[in-house]
């Protein structure tokens, strides 16, 4: 696959040695994410809000209500930053200074587009909706054409974006004597699904969909 | 505790009901976050990034290498915007557009401060080392004086923020008949703590250390 860069914007200042802009890593970060996080400036003010996305081959997808100040500056073509961020474990050092974060990250830039075919609008929510719960889509009805009019779904090409992670352990064993030093691996579980308290007892749950949550 | 706005930046427009400007949510939100994602704009262009951060009354901490462009940035006065999201579960409705998220976020605007107090750099410093394990400076040496010098912190003032939370079920279950719908929580576990391979197999691991990680 083509690289993404780097370009002004996702050239790695900051330990070049931890980024990357390969296309595949960049995607398997963007799946594996639960939401991202999206910045525009409105009259030089950063505004940073956590969004549900999906992705579908090189375009990620965003949706909301129309009313939505942030989506109405990504529809008028603000610049964005969209950043995911998975966190991996805690790097517990011997001193203070050597304890750090094991984490896979994704920075992301461009200007998003409005969604207006029918089509893409269902293929983006759907994409929404899979990352969250592979299969899902499938399984449920709609988008109604009602829910397709009072959404707004907008989407960035995935084409100007960088990598970054940290791994392994801490870097100051050597050092000193001390205290224990490595890393507490950290991850998302599910906990028992909560069924709606109206829903009729004779409604199961396909234990996949739990599975799938998480997978 | 004095409430905490709103302001023009943090009046709540979409679905004011889930927002809150009360401080001791927007602390417990921060406290129980993981990481934050801080937003700058430079020359009209938003970066977000991952960071790490604690929190000591009402001042957030961050903190990295000098030469780090985003800090940089705030160091020289950039409006910022950090945001804190906690991610509590998958809300299945009934048709797509009933699928949501229940989360919980706090955006704090403001202008960080560098911190250049000794006494105040070590505090912001062992901040965030607490964040992530409580008790954890107090086990582990430094920071040197050399690790002081080649840290920056800074330090921005709780005192324009916004909370927003989701919580409950998925609202479609009255409309129609259909699959499964509810909750499936999320929550961050420890794994199995990974003892750096150069750790002499005497030096233990206090248990509560993992216990703490994500109490």
């Amino acid at each position: 696959m083509e690289p993404l860069g780097p370009t002004p914007r996702t050239k790695l200042s900051r330990r070049p040695q931890r980024g990357s802009h390969d296309r595949a890593l960049v995607y398997a970060i963007l799946d594996e994410g639960l939401v991202c996080h999206v910045g525009v400036a409105l009259g030089g003010q950063p505004y940073v809000l956590p969004m549900s996305y999906g992705r579908l081959g090189d375009q990620l997808y965003l949706h909301g209500a129309p009313g939505s100040r942030m989506l109405g500056a990504l529809r008028s073509g603000a610049q964005a930053c969209v950043t995911v961020s998975v966190v991996d474990g805690l790097v517990l050092g011997r001193t203070a200074s050597k304890h750090s974060v094991n984490y896979r990250s994704v920075v992301l830039f461009g200007v998003a587009r409005e969604v207006v075919s029918p089509g893409e609008k269902r293929d983006g929510l759907a994409a929404i909706l899979e990352h969250f719960v592979p299969g899902r889509a499938a399984e449920v009805g709609g988008p109604t054409e009602a829910d397709l009019n009072g959404t707004l779904v907008l989407a960035m090409a995935i084409a100007e974006a960088s990598a970054k992670a940290r791994t392994g352990p801490p870097a100051d064993v050597e050092e000193e004597d001390g205290c224990w030093a490595g890393v507490i691996p950290l991850r998302i579980v599910t906990g028992a699904p909560e069924a709606h308290p109206r829903l009729a007892p004779s409604v199961p749950l396909d234990p996949s969909v739990v599975r799938r949550a998480r997978s």
